[in-house]
Protein backbone atom coordinates (compact mmCIF):
# COMPACT_ATOMS: atom_id res chain seq x y z
CA UNK A 1 0.00 0.00 0.00
CA UNK A 2 1.56 3.00 -0.89
CA UNK A 3 -0.22 6.68 -0.07
CA UNK A 4 -0.16 10.69 -1.11
CA UNK A 5 -1.29 11.87 1.63
CA UNK A 6 -1.77 15.95 0.84
CA UNK A 7 -2.34 19.34 3.05
CA UNK A 8 -4.01 21.45 0.79
CA UNK A 9 -3.41 24.88 0.47
CA UNK A 10 -2.66 27.26 -2.90
CA UNK A 11 0.50 28.81 -0.82
CA UNK A 12 1.49 26.03 1.22
CA UNK A 13 0.95 22.35 -0.10
CA UNK A 14 2.33 19.81 1.99
CA UNK A 15 2.61 16.20 0.61
CA UNK A 16 4.29 13.18 1.63
CA UNK A 17 4.35 9.49 0.18
CA UNK A 18 4.39 5.96 2.76
CA UNK A 19 4.75 3.52 2.05
CA UNK A 20 3.65 -0.07 4.04
CA UNK A 21 6.39 -2.43 3.95
CA UNK A 22 5.28 -5.52 5.63
CA UNK A 23 5.13 -3.89 9.43
CA UNK A 24 7.27 -1.05 8.43
CA UNK A 25 6.06 1.95 6.75
CA UNK A 26 8.53 3.90 4.79
CA UNK A 27 8.80 7.50 3.94
CA UNK A 28 9.37 7.85 0.30
CA UNK A 29 9.22 11.25 0.01
CA UNK A 30 8.00 14.44 1.32
CA UNK A 31 7.99 18.28 0.90
CA UNK A 32 5.60 21.47 1.01
CA UNK A 33 4.92 22.74 -2.42
CA UNK A 34 5.29 26.55 -2.20
CA UNK A 35 3.67 29.17 -4.71
CA UNK A 36 2.94 32.75 -4.56
CA UNK A 37 1.96 35.93 -6.98
CA UNK A 38 -1.46 37.78 -7.57
CA UNK A 39 -3.34 35.53 -9.72
CA UNK A 40 -4.38 32.24 -8.93
CA UNK A 41 -4.36 30.40 -12.27
CA UNK A 42 -0.59 30.40 -12.16
CA UNK A 43 -0.14 28.87 -9.44
CA UNK A 44 -2.63 26.54 -9.40
CA UNK A 45 -0.75 25.48 -12.48
CA UNK A 46 2.79 25.30 -10.99
CA UNK A 47 1.30 23.42 -8.32
CA UNK A 48 -0.35 20.61 -10.77
CA UNK A 49 3.21 20.61 -12.67
CA UNK A 50 4.64 20.12 -8.76
CA UNK A 51 2.27 17.36 -7.90
CA UNK A 52 2.69 15.22 -11.49
CA UNK A 53 6.23 15.39 -10.43
CA UNK A 54 5.42 13.37 -7.19
CA UNK A 55 3.09 11.17 -8.80
CA UNK A 56 5.37 10.24 -11.79
CA UNK A 57 7.88 9.58 -9.39
CA UNK A 58 6.14 7.73 -6.86
CA UNK A 59 3.35 6.20 -8.62
CA UNK A 60 1.47 5.86 -5.14
CA UNK A 61 -2.29 3.92 -4.99
CA UNK A 62 -4.12 5.85 -3.03
CA UNK A 63 -4.63 9.51 -2.14
CA UNK A 64 -5.12 10.92 1.74
CA UNK A 65 -6.20 14.56 1.97
CA UNK A 66 -7.14 16.77 4.76
CA UNK A 67 -10.27 18.11 4.51
CA UNK A 68 -11.00 21.57 5.72
CA UNK A 69 -12.69 22.32 8.88
CA UNK A 70 -15.74 24.39 8.42
CA UNK A 71 -14.92 26.95 11.17
CA UNK A 72 -12.16 27.75 8.98
CA UNK A 73 -13.17 31.54 7.33
CA UNK A 74 -14.89 31.56 3.68
CA UNK A 75 -11.91 33.10 2.06
CA UNK A 76 -9.74 30.66 3.62
CA UNK A 77 -12.35 28.19 2.38
CA UNK A 78 -12.52 29.58 -1.35
CA UNK A 79 -8.43 29.04 -1.56
CA UNK A 80 -8.04 25.76 0.13
CA UNK A 81 -10.77 24.46 -2.06
CA UNK A 82 -9.27 25.73 -5.41
CA UNK A 83 -6.08 23.88 -4.29
CA UNK A 84 -7.70 20.82 -3.15
CA UNK A 85 -9.35 20.99 -6.35
CA UNK A 86 -6.38 20.70 -8.55
CA UNK A 87 -4.86 17.79 -6.64
CA UNK A 88 -8.98 15.88 -6.54
CA UNK A 89 -8.38 16.47 -9.96
CA UNK A 90 -4.79 15.05 -10.48
CA UNK A 91 -5.71 11.91 -8.18
CA UNK A 92 -8.97 10.81 -10.47
CA UNK A 93 -6.96 11.30 -13.93
CA UNK A 94 -4.16 9.16 -12.22
CA UNK A 95 -6.43 6.40 -10.82
CA UNK A 96 -5.81 7.40 -7.41
CA UNK A 97 -8.45 5.95 -4.63
CA UNK A 98 -9.49 8.94 -2.28
CA UNK A 99 -9.93 9.31 1.12
CA UNK A 100 -10.12 12.82 3.27
CA UNK A 101 -9.68 12.94 7.03
CA UNK A 102 -10.58 15.80 9.46
CA UNK A 103 -7.87 17.33 11.19
CA UNK A 104 -9.15 15.68 14.31
CA UNK A 105 -9.16 12.29 12.85
CA UNK A 106 -5.62 13.02 12.00
CA UNK A 107 -4.61 14.11 14.95
CA UNK A 108 -6.18 10.97 16.85
CA UNK A 109 -4.54 9.14 14.02
CA UNK A 110 -1.48 9.96 15.06
CA UNK A 111 -1.25 11.52 18.91
CA UNK A 112 -4.49 9.66 20.06
CA UNK A 113 -5.73 12.99 20.63
CA UNK A 114 -7.91 14.81 18.56
CA UNK A 115 -7.66 18.14 19.75
CA UNK A 116 -3.59 17.48 19.97
CA UNK A 117 -1.73 21.26 19.00
CA UNK A 118 0.53 21.04 16.17
CA UNK A 119 3.77 20.88 17.65
CA UNK A 120 2.87 16.96 19.22
CA UNK A 121 1.14 16.03 15.58
CA UNK A 122 5.49 17.28 14.42
CA UNK A 123 6.84 15.06 17.27
CA UNK A 124 5.10 11.64 16.83
CA UNK A 125 5.39 11.90 12.73
CA UNK A 126 9.33 12.09 13.49
CA UNK A 127 9.15 9.13 16.32
CA UNK A 128 6.83 7.24 14.01
CA UNK A 129 8.78 7.48 11.09
CA UNK A 130 12.25 7.32 12.71
CA UNK A 131 13.04 10.70 11.04
CA UNK A 132 16.04 12.96 12.16
CA UNK A 133 14.31 15.71 12.73
CA UNK A 134 10.63 17.09 12.95
CA UNK A 135 9.57 18.01 9.72
CA UNK A 136 9.15 21.53 8.64
CA UNK A 137 7.02 23.69 7.41
CA UNK A 138 3.55 22.07 9.63
CA UNK A 139 2.28 21.74 6.16
CA UNK A 140 5.18 18.98 5.35
CA UNK A 141 4.28 17.31 8.93
CA UNK A 142 0.45 17.26 8.18
CA UNK A 143 0.63 15.69 4.88
CA UNK A 144 2.76 12.88 6.59
CA UNK A 145 0.10 13.03 9.42
CA UNK A 146 -2.99 12.37 7.00
CA UNK A 147 -1.07 9.42 4.99
CA UNK A 148 -0.02 7.69 8.19
CA UNK A 149 -3.89 8.26 9.55
CA UNK A 150 -4.62 6.68 5.89
CA UNK A 151 -2.44 3.74 6.82
CA UNK A 152 -3.89 3.24 10.06
CA UNK A 153 -7.50 3.03 8.96
CA UNK A 154 -7.02 1.34 5.82
CA UNK A 155 -5.65 -1.55 8.12
CA UNK A 156 -8.44 -1.09 10.37
CA UNK A 157 -11.14 -1.32 7.92
CA UNK A 158 -10.17 -4.46 6.39
CA UNK A 159 -9.22 -3.29 3.16
CA UNK A 160 -6.12 -5.04 3.70
CA UNK A 161 -5.08 -8.35 3.91
CA UNK A 162 -5.99 -9.30 7.80
CA UNK A 163 -2.45 -9.78 7.98
CA UNK A 164 -1.18 -6.06 6.99
CA UNK A 165 -4.01 -5.12 9.67
CA UNK A 166 -2.17 -6.82 12.42
CA UNK A 167 1.47 -5.82 11.70
CA UNK A 168 -0.20 -2.54 11.16
CA UNK A 169 -1.10 -2.52 14.79
CA UNK A 170 2.75 -4.27 15.46
CA UNK A 171 4.51 -1.34 13.64
CA UNK A 172 2.53 1.00 15.54
CA UNK A 173 3.19 -0.16 18.84
CA UNK A 174 6.47 -1.09 18.04
CA UNK A 175 7.19 2.94 16.24
CA UNK A 176 4.91 4.44 19.28
CA UNK A 177 5.32 3.08 22.70
CA UNK A 178 3.99 6.14 24.24
CA UNK A 179 1.18 6.16 22.40
CA UNK A 180 -0.92 3.11 23.58
CA UNK A 181 -4.27 4.60 21.82
CA UNK A 182 -3.64 4.02 18.72
CA UNK A 183 -1.72 0.14 18.93
CA UNK A 184 -4.64 -0.97 20.58
CA UNK A 185 -7.10 0.06 17.89
CA UNK A 186 -5.95 -2.40 15.92
CA UNK A 187 -6.43 -5.29 17.50
CA UNK A 188 -4.54 -8.32 18.16
CA UNK A 189 -3.45 -11.31 15.64
CA UNK B 1 -12.05 39.14 -28.60
CA UNK B 2 -12.85 35.69 -27.46
CA UNK B 3 -13.69 35.21 -24.31
CA UNK B 4 -15.42 31.84 -22.15
CA UNK B 5 -17.20 33.10 -19.05
CA UNK B 6 -17.67 30.75 -16.27
CA UNK B 7 -20.17 30.37 -13.24
CA UNK B 8 -17.88 27.89 -11.34
CA UNK B 9 -19.67 24.77 -9.10
CA UNK B 10 -19.32 21.22 -8.58
CA UNK B 11 -23.02 20.49 -9.32
CA UNK B 12 -23.50 23.22 -11.59
CA UNK B 13 -21.11 24.71 -13.81
CA UNK B 14 -22.37 27.01 -16.50
CA UNK B 15 -20.44 28.11 -19.49
CA UNK B 16 -20.36 30.16 -22.24
CA UNK B 17 -18.16 31.47 -25.12
CA UNK B 18 -18.82 34.88 -26.44
CA UNK B 19 -17.12 36.53 -29.31
CA UNK B 20 -16.81 40.20 -30.19
CA UNK B 21 -17.21 40.39 -34.35
CA UNK B 22 -17.11 44.12 -35.22
CA UNK B 23 -19.79 46.15 -33.03
CA UNK B 24 -21.73 42.71 -32.69
CA UNK B 25 -21.09 39.83 -30.08
CA UNK B 26 -21.87 36.64 -31.25
CA UNK B 27 -23.07 33.40 -28.75
CA UNK B 28 -20.32 30.79 -29.94
CA UNK B 29 -21.89 28.27 -27.48
CA UNK B 30 -23.34 27.96 -23.89
CA UNK B 31 -24.65 25.36 -21.39
CA UNK B 32 -24.79 23.92 -18.00
CA UNK B 33 -22.03 21.32 -16.97
CA UNK B 34 -24.07 18.94 -14.50
CA UNK B 35 -21.86 16.31 -12.23
CA UNK B 36 -23.23 14.56 -9.74
CA UNK B 37 -22.47 11.59 -7.08
CA UNK B 38 -20.99 10.91 -3.76
CA UNK B 39 -17.29 11.13 -4.74
CA UNK B 40 -15.77 14.88 -5.54
CA UNK B 41 -12.75 13.76 -7.54
CA UNK B 42 -14.12 11.94 -10.10
CA UNK B 43 -16.76 14.82 -10.22
CA UNK B 44 -14.17 17.01 -11.05
CA UNK B 45 -12.56 15.03 -13.77
CA UNK B 46 -15.57 15.12 -15.57
CA UNK B 47 -16.02 19.11 -15.31
CA UNK B 48 -12.45 18.86 -16.89
CA UNK B 49 -12.94 17.14 -19.37
CA UNK B 50 -16.03 18.69 -20.58
CA UNK B 51 -14.17 21.70 -20.30
CA UNK B 52 -11.31 20.75 -22.37
CA UNK B 53 -13.77 19.86 -25.02
CA UNK B 54 -15.26 23.65 -24.84
CA UNK B 55 -11.75 24.93 -24.84
CA UNK B 56 -10.76 22.63 -28.30
CA UNK B 57 -13.84 23.32 -29.45
CA UNK B 58 -13.83 27.07 -29.08
CA UNK B 59 -10.50 28.17 -28.65
CA UNK B 60 -11.29 31.33 -26.20
CA UNK B 61 -8.05 33.57 -25.21
CA UNK B 62 -10.07 34.84 -21.90
CA UNK B 63 -11.32 33.51 -19.11
CA UNK B 64 -13.93 35.35 -17.34
CA UNK B 65 -15.08 33.95 -14.18
CA UNK B 66 -17.75 34.41 -11.31
CA UNK B 67 -16.01 35.38 -7.87
CA UNK B 68 -17.52 33.73 -5.11
CA UNK B 69 -19.62 36.68 -2.80
CA UNK B 70 -18.07 36.34 0.96
CA UNK B 71 -21.20 36.06 2.57
CA UNK B 72 -21.37 32.67 0.93
CA UNK B 73 -21.12 29.29 3.75
CA UNK B 74 -18.04 27.41 4.37
CA UNK B 75 -19.35 24.54 2.50
CA UNK B 76 -20.17 26.53 -0.65
CA UNK B 77 -16.58 28.14 -0.65
CA UNK B 78 -15.47 24.89 -0.74
CA UNK B 79 -17.01 23.24 -3.28
CA UNK B 80 -16.84 26.60 -5.75
CA UNK B 81 -13.42 26.69 -4.64
CA UNK B 82 -13.15 23.22 -5.61
CA UNK B 83 -14.78 24.08 -9.75
CA UNK B 84 -13.27 27.18 -9.66
CA UNK B 85 -9.67 25.60 -9.03
CA UNK B 86 -9.99 23.21 -11.73
CA UNK B 87 -11.10 26.00 -13.99
CA UNK B 88 -8.54 28.06 -13.39
CA UNK B 89 -6.15 25.21 -13.73
CA UNK B 90 -7.36 24.56 -17.38
CA UNK B 91 -7.34 28.19 -17.95
CA UNK B 92 -3.42 28.72 -17.14
CA UNK B 93 -2.44 25.13 -18.91
CA UNK B 94 -4.39 26.25 -22.09
CA UNK B 95 -2.97 29.93 -21.98
CA UNK B 96 -6.36 32.00 -21.07
CA UNK B 97 -5.87 35.27 -19.92
CA UNK B 98 -8.62 35.29 -16.25
CA UNK B 99 -10.00 38.17 -14.94
CA UNK B 100 -12.25 37.76 -11.77
CA UNK B 101 -15.34 39.60 -11.33
CA UNK B 102 -17.87 39.85 -8.62
CA UNK B 103 -21.75 38.83 -8.59
CA UNK B 104 -23.05 42.85 -8.40
CA UNK B 105 -19.79 43.73 -11.15
CA UNK B 106 -21.32 40.90 -13.76
CA UNK B 107 -25.10 42.25 -12.67
CA UNK B 108 -24.10 45.87 -12.99
CA UNK B 109 -22.55 44.92 -16.43
CA UNK B 110 -25.50 43.60 -18.18
CA UNK B 111 -28.78 45.08 -16.12
CA UNK B 112 -27.21 48.39 -14.81
CA UNK B 113 -27.83 47.47 -10.91
CA UNK B 114 -25.90 45.42 -9.24
CA UNK B 115 -28.27 44.25 -6.79
CA UNK B 116 -30.79 43.48 -9.98
CA UNK B 117 -32.58 39.88 -8.92
CA UNK B 118 -31.79 36.50 -10.95
CA UNK B 119 -34.69 36.67 -13.34
CA UNK B 120 -33.37 40.20 -14.49
CA UNK B 121 -29.97 38.62 -15.41
CA UNK B 122 -31.73 36.38 -17.57
CA UNK B 123 -33.89 38.45 -19.16
CA UNK B 124 -30.93 40.93 -20.36
CA UNK B 125 -28.56 38.14 -21.79
CA UNK B 126 -31.71 37.00 -23.83
CA UNK B 127 -32.00 40.51 -24.73
CA UNK B 128 -28.14 41.49 -25.35
CA UNK B 129 -27.61 38.57 -27.32
CA UNK B 130 -30.88 38.01 -29.22
CA UNK B 131 -31.14 35.00 -27.75
CA UNK B 132 -35.06 32.56 -28.54
CA UNK B 133 -35.52 32.73 -24.76
CA UNK B 134 -34.00 33.04 -21.65
CA UNK B 135 -30.98 30.40 -20.97
CA UNK B 136 -31.42 27.93 -18.04
CA UNK B 137 -30.45 26.68 -16.00
CA UNK B 138 -29.29 30.49 -14.46
CA UNK B 139 -25.80 28.73 -14.05
CA UNK B 140 -25.79 29.52 -18.34
CA UNK B 141 -27.05 32.55 -17.92
CA UNK B 142 -24.71 33.70 -15.11
CA UNK B 143 -21.64 32.44 -17.32
CA UNK B 144 -23.28 34.35 -20.17
CA UNK B 145 -23.65 37.41 -17.85
CA UNK B 146 -19.80 37.40 -17.39
CA UNK B 147 -18.88 36.88 -20.27
CA UNK B 148 -20.60 39.72 -21.40
CA UNK B 149 -18.66 41.93 -18.38
CA UNK B 150 -15.90 41.27 -19.59
CA UNK B 151 -16.12 41.98 -22.85
CA UNK B 152 -17.71 45.05 -21.72
CA UNK B 153 -14.59 46.01 -19.00
CA UNK B 154 -11.89 44.55 -21.35
CA UNK B 155 -13.54 47.66 -23.95
CA UNK B 156 -13.57 50.12 -21.37
CA UNK B 157 -9.93 49.49 -19.95
CA UNK B 158 -8.29 50.05 -23.73
CA UNK B 159 -7.04 46.23 -23.48
CA UNK B 160 -8.75 46.76 -27.11
CA UNK B 161 -8.09 48.98 -30.00
CA UNK B 162 -10.03 51.89 -29.35
CA UNK B 163 -12.04 51.43 -32.24
CA UNK B 164 -12.97 48.31 -30.60
CA UNK B 165 -13.99 49.96 -27.37
CA UNK B 166 -16.09 52.79 -28.97
CA UNK B 167 -18.15 49.99 -31.12
CA UNK B 168 -18.35 48.14 -28.25
CA UNK B 169 -20.61 51.11 -26.32
CA UNK B 170 -22.32 50.89 -29.86
CA UNK B 171 -23.30 47.39 -29.95
CA UNK B 172 -24.69 47.74 -26.17
CA UNK B 173 -26.81 50.49 -27.32
CA UNK B 174 -27.93 49.10 -30.13
CA UNK B 175 -29.00 45.83 -28.55
CA UNK B 176 -30.24 47.08 -25.14
CA UNK B 177 -31.71 50.31 -25.36
CA UNK B 178 -33.31 50.15 -22.14
CA UNK B 179 -29.94 50.08 -20.47
CA UNK B 180 -28.55 53.41 -20.99
CA UNK B 181 -26.75 53.40 -17.99
CA UNK B 182 -24.49 50.66 -19.47
CA UNK B 183 -24.35 51.94 -22.66
CA UNK B 184 -23.11 55.27 -21.61
CA UNK B 185 -20.48 53.92 -19.70
CA UNK B 186 -18.87 53.27 -23.13
CA UNK B 187 -18.24 56.74 -24.29
CA UNK B 188 -19.26 57.94 -27.96
CA UNK B 189 -16.87 58.06 -30.91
Amino acid sequence: MRVLGVDPGLGRCGWAVLERRGGRVAALGYGTIHTDGEEVAPRLAELATRLRQVLAAHRPEALAIERLFFNANVRTAMTVGQASGVVLLLAAEHGLAVTAYTPPQVKQAVTGSGSAPKEQVGYMVKALLGLASVPAPADTADALAVALCHLNHAGLAGTEAAGAASTEADWLARAAPTSPGLARKGGGR
